[in-house]
């Protein structure tokens, strides 16, 4: 457990206040963040999801409190996520997660490099940055699936696998999951939006704006990635089909040469006694009757190959 | 029959009336209700509304009165509603639900312990609070459904079961039913929104706005899972493509195999008289004609069995 | 043919004009028709398409009338509807319908009663009281429908029918028949909100706006019946793909057992001279051929059943 | 080629200025379209314009000169437009199209009968009417299609047709291109609706923003036949999957019954010795041993048509 | 590497001020863009992502420095992009693209010759016409896609082809891709809209919204492409399903004849003991015995086929 404490007080503007980031990894010292709790005046409730670390993201709003429960995806493999708790306190921010290792590097290395805009604002702008940060942390996490998908893609093309429809609704559930989450966001985000006017500045409320750009992209970048699914679904079906197709094909080619001429030799294979009349299997006596035979079976045969020549079947 | 009184008196907050909650359980008797309506001049088409217990979730204007019904998820198992009726009048509250039991109590908590800004509103908060409790009473709801989808896709992974896509309906038709209910809410919110200005005042108007992003969450949440339903139907669909291709398969080889081999038994059986000529079956009387004949057929089987392993059917 | 006055004359609130509602039903009485445009000063364009009872819902100015085409739902069976022209002329509201019988009951029960807001309002009130009328005229006929589908939806659940999609395809071709009436009276609903300054007063617009509403829900409801019937033909063709699955499992159960039996009865039924060489058939002359014949093929069938048992086709 | 001048001035109304429209057939005589240009100031990009017929539906500005392609569907069979070329120069209209006859004569009608507001208003306002009579020259195109789709449906009725999933893809190819070229339509209007300030007046614009209703309606239109389309192949599939079924129960009902007769038959063509062991073939020599024989037979066959009859495959 | 400039210095119009444009192709001589860099004072972060050429289309603002990443479709074949960006700093527009070749052809020979608006106004509507002529780039790809998908649709209707569907998927994934990379020009312009104020003017922020306008259409027409895609496969499995129901028939046919007969021809190869019985096969000694079972087999035979004919199964 680390509480590394990031303090950016910037006052080369002259009408805007410092702003102060403390950022704890882990919620398992509860004495640590009892005391946060006290210095700051969190309320009780806020501080029980803090350690609950199954909350949606949503926003509240304790007092002047501004309280933020967001889900950063983390782990190398799928989707699990993590909570982040961020509370903005009279000009604090103060972000709790559950471990260490988390995607806001961007945003420390444009503090402690002065780009961009984040350190002429107020903190709500660093509330912004840092929700921003979560939210952008999802492309990565997309770009995963997209690759599955990919990888999914070219193993139809080298012929398909039948485990490929349970892979393909695996992946889909989750991008059906990673949606959710993130539409989280949207709403707690769109309350933010909604509030403007007590916490977060008009100004920074245009960041926001801009943060739900990102959500939008998030969502239909989901639902591009499962339509894709669902296509190559249907490019395994289109495969299962054909090969259904090919199975019947090389059946029926077989049964359909073989049935007639093994009539035909059914017929010669029956006992009836020539001796009784001259109608009984005069073919038996022929001195060409087996050659006969024979020629009819192939005959038979190759008029058949013909006709399924024709059908374009033996290709 | 039970009518709780819960009294919610806040004089703390200098501008704003007291808030009364009257809380009955069960529309069976007809008296109390009467002496109910008597008391508070509810319209008697509003009373019948309210005992009559299979309306739609609407919203009615009487006047000054506000009449809502909303429609509450109950009881364990599948999807049932429960008719609430709620009244405002004239800063008085007024539920009345079919039975005992309901997705009420946080808000009951939240009253008696003075939490959030339930205690410090008017009695229109009290009515969206109440509201926004059933209509968040429809996400556990949701979650039940989810579960089964869940339980179904495992099913499916195990090898899936002839009884599923009708299950899978089962559980799209009571989703469909769900959205409608849930899109009736929506409806009469909007009928709330509309009209904001005459009894719902602008503050908890922004509230109302809140529960119609409950509201569309949970159409989301609906949504999405009905397409899951159609997801793991797709799945189900290629299971059984597969298992189509493995009987078809099966039958194929074995079809393959075995015909071409009788037809050459079929040969050998024929009754041509040797003695009628040289060219009638010599190969019976052959020292090895047993032998070749059955080595023939060996030779065609492998033959086939390399074809069909070429293919991959073998595996 | 009947022509039956409803007269609404409100005095009671002052600043309201008087209202008249003059309803006739049948449109073959070319006579009063004519005496009615001359009374009102109807547009002869208007006139004809009264009489002309095709037309599409619509709603068109003639100066300062207003002058609205309705279909109603009509007829027991299946979906017809039935025109129903409305003026607005100068506070009388003038309808004409083609057959006596509609849904407009709730609308004059309500003048008559004094019930609601329909009579303390203006004509353009009683304008939207009826095409609103009409409009919910949709709703019990949208639940035929669904009724229809839930039959189809029992049905498949004890096995299905053949003739099932081609019915479901005719209850869609209804549904979106349907859609389409009705989204012709949401462009015309869309027309007289956009006019709204001219001849129906702002107040109005509101309650028309609210049947803008329903038409929305009506169009939901349609599509949702329609997806109903998509989902219920889905599972036609799952049930389809268990019966194919089912047929060619009897087919490959048979001919897995059968075909090799036959080929070894094949076998020894063929003519080698067993004269001619100790190889040619010995079986033939074994004291136990016969027996291990038997016993070779009741092995073969034993193995064969073993391996179907295993694959779970003999279930 | 042809030019007709259909010149309306309308003094009647003061503060209006009188309108005049100006309509050529045909786009060959470059001479006389040269002159008109000439004459009016027309810019020569425009002209090209006008003389190359293959321009998607747009609006363009050439300083006061508002410039609008539109695309008029013409030919009794299939889907091919016209290009008709609107010029608004100082109240003056110009319409070039490439052949004689059109869907303007309602337009010309209106004109000539002095009936609707089209004499009463400004030259905008006849451009709006003749471009809205070219958007409702869709309107029967659309439904000649969804005739076809009534033909399909009716044909899939008894029985389909294999080049019915062709013919339906045609008609949706259709109902795409027209529907893109109807949308070109509506961003060109958009386009109007934008600069409105400019030289089409606001009032004017209300119409044109009824024009786009007339789209939107046409775009629903064509999806719904689109559906349609996707409906029908539906059906065609459930055909399809079911004359599968029914072949297939044909093959398994005769293998399942012919299939272990002949396997008996098979065993007494067998050629074991009698004559070796008491054991080999002693059925041959019973006195009853064909008529056993044949009574296995049809006990067999009798059991499986018992089966099969059972599972309903005979029906 | 070649650096163009195109300098347009309008001075005619009195309150507009002079519009600069450099345009540079090939971004490897670091050196001449580090010059361009310090002339202009572009930021070092901006100058990073002009040179690495992966960027998605974006719009940063550094201070006053307008900078626009566009991507650009290049190549003959497939989907590619290439990188632009654009600088709007100060009046000067500066583009840097990362080959020779590109489709601002248009944009240069309206400058060159003085059309439409575009020497009429300020650098950012310069900014605006290369955006679009970047966006209007798109369409010919788009019209390529087109034509693969009609190419596929006669490849169709010609039988098809077993490597349409993988076709199909690829052609569906560039689309998908395409609308992926057009619709982040879609949120870049976003933001230039809601920035509006600041760099882009009033003006030319209308221009900005024509600009989304035809990334409407394009993403529309990806979507239909998209869908006809869809269409396409629909019809090729409808073509399968055909197949298969012929394949079926064929060996359905085959068998359904053939193995009756054979089963008879089984029975008079059973070598029962005319000599033990009466009963045991007499037949086999009729004078007309072969005959009979002839007929008896032709009979079956014909039985068979009338009922195939029947079934419409010949044809």
């Amino acid at each position: 457990y680390a509480a590394s404490e990031t303090t950016t007080d910037e006052t080369a503007a002259p009408r805007r206040k410092g702003v102060t980031w403390i950022n704890i990894d882990g919620v398992g010292d509860i004495e640590k963040l009892g005391e946060l709790s006290r210095l700051f005046g969190i309320h009780p409730l806020a501080m029980e999801d803090v350690v609950n670390v199954h909350q949606h993201a949503k926003l509240e709003f304790f007092g002047d409190t501004f309280f933020f429960v967001a889900r950063m995806p983390s782990g190398a493999d799928g989707f699990n996520t993590e909570q982040v708790s961020l509370f903005l306190i009279d000009g604090v921010v103060i972000t709790i997660q559950e471990r260490p290792g988390d995607c806001l590097e961007p945003v420390r290395y444009r503090i402690a490099n002065k780009l961009g805009r984040i350190r002429r604002r107020r903190s709500d702008y660093l509330a912004y940055a840092i929700i921003d940060a979560i939210v952008d942390g999802y492309f990565p996490l997309l770009d995963q699936y997209s690759e599955k998908l990919d990888e999914a893609g070219t193993l139809l093309e080298n012929g398909g696998d039948r485990s490929l429809p349970l892979h393909l609704h695996n992946i889909r559930s989750d991008l059906l999951l990673i949606r959710k989450v993130v539409n989280q966001h949207r709403v707690a985000l769109n309350e933010i939006l909604r509030d403007e006017a007590e916490i977060v500045g008009p100004d920074t409320a245009l960041y926001f704006r801009d943060c739900q750009d990102h959500i939008q992209q998030l969502m239909e970048a989901a639902d591009t990635d499962r339509e894709t699914c669902g296509e190559l679904r249907e490019l395994y079906f289109a495969m299962l089909g054909e090969k259904n197709n090919d199975v019947m094909k090389v059946l029926t080619i077989i049964a359909t040469i073989f049935i007639p001429m093994s009539f035909v030799a059914g017929i010669y294979g029956m006992n009836f006694d020539s001796d009784a009349s001259m109608l009984n299997m005069p073919e038996l006596h022929w001195a060409f009757g087996y050659p006969f035979a024979l020629a009819l079976m192939a005959t038979m045969a190759g008029g058949l190959l013909a006709f399924l020549y024709r059908k374009g079947w033996l290709a």
